[in-house]
């Protein structure tokens, strides 16, 4: 029998700021068996750029990445956010290691090709090499991973960190039996909007395409869930949408089921 | 016996600059068998204080790191030059993996005591775990190393770089065959600052003392060539002094003997 796994993505919000991040951590501490923690820092990417007078473009959500925003990016992303969280949990016990994609080449990608918009360097992920990851994690280590990748031709590339740990976690599901929990800013994935207790405890493929094509689902919420069902779909055992103060609580938020 | 093993550590200017770099990543991906890359950054870190408005003060060559220059030096450190070098590396072959100190706990150091200067966030190494670290280096993994350690108290310390590739090299030296070679400006340990050509070929502890007494060797070179002979008396096989150009050439530059 695999041994469980649990893969922990958190925005930026949450690891942005002192007082969250300190209360993550220690949950994050709490989870039992293997874990893999995959984090944000849009925001800090932003202030950071705006400090530097580099002008923050999205289009779709998703950053515009020229040369001098990546390099914001990767100092932000795989320098402070990603080091901080390190030394957090090396406090707490908890034997973390940062990573990007091009460290020991776990996620290779490719520049995202210029259809309408172009985003720059940002990635799209070819494969993730989970072998080595595989065998640190089941000697006690704790990968946290920042939203960045490589082309394999000395490029970094900035990468969505939802479409990373879903690409970890699949890859992972080879060697261990894996849970994949997105934090969100609300309960789960709702019924209504403007009801934050219409969290939907449970969702089926089925559903999934019905509330999508009744509207009850819509924007940023339609990828992640694709996400998920696509984990499921590719051997992860299950994908939850919750609070990030709710990364213990099983009962809390929503269960994405095959 | 023991397979052998290459510690390279190279200055902020070599890494810091696309052409310099680039031939250094060329040069060091040309070294056979295990080795480890430490680098420094000091020039772009003091390039983005000055951009941020914030002031870098140095005492004895070494930076005062107040709470924000922490931020940069994490950020320039552990992020921008660090990801850079290990996506280098990877177009290169050369499976890198950039680490901190806080990482899997490899340097935990501590923050220096107040004395006639206080230095700030500045750590000095503790213990080196390189267990963990050696069982990748066997694997063919190739560790870059950042000049940052952790506390084990959830903070980061900027810890000087010749120090972080001496204590590696050390502790390092119980799994290999440790060749240690810091890359330098100059050809090698000088007997004449103005003649660049006054190389000395090889240095024993007893030349060294003499040397100092008589003050052909002065600033910067003592505390480096204190750190190599402690190396050398700690168990590192030889210690080189060199250009950066000259790794693989073992004639060129100064012998650190015992």
């Amino acid at each position: 029998m695999k041994e469980r796994l649990t893969v922990i993505k958190v925005g930026g919000k949450i690891v942005e700021e002192e007082v969250s991040l300190c209360q993550l951590l220690d949950d994050f501490a709490a989870i039992g068996g293997h874990k893999v923690l995959v984090h944000g820092g849009g925001r800090s990417a932003t202030k950071l750029a705006s400090q530097l007078g580099i002008e923050s473009r999205m289009v779709n959500g998703r950053r515009i990445t020229d040369a001098e925003t990546l390099k914001v990016v990767t100092m932000v992303y795989g320098g402070l956010v990603n080091k901080n969280i390190v030394a957090g949990l090396q406090a707490r016990g908890v034997n973390g290691l940062g990573l990007t994609g091009a460290d020991m080449n776990v996620i290779r990608s490719v520049k995202r090709p210029v259809k309408e918009v172009d985003y720059g360097f940002v990635g799209d992920v070819e494969q993730v090499n989970a072998e080595l990851l595989a065998s640190l994690i089941s000697q006690g280590v704790v990968p946290v991973m920042a939203p960045l990748t490589h082309d394999g031709q000395g490029h970094l590339l900035n990468t969505n960190a939802d479409t990373i740990a879903g690409e970890t976690a699949k890859a992972l599901a080879r060697h261990f039996d894996v849970t994949l929990i997105y934090c969100f800013e609300k309960r789960g994935v709702l019924l209504s909007e403007a009801d934050d207790d219409s969290v939907i405890a449970r969702i089926t493929l089925a559903d999934f395409e019905h509330l999508v094509a009744d509207g009850t689902i819509q924007g940023g919420m339609i990828p992640k869930l694709e996400n998920a069902f696509d984990a499921i779909a590719q051997g992860v055992s299950q994908v939850r949408i919750t609070l990030a103060s709710a990364i213990n609580q099983p009962d809390e938020g929503t269960l994405i089921q095959s």
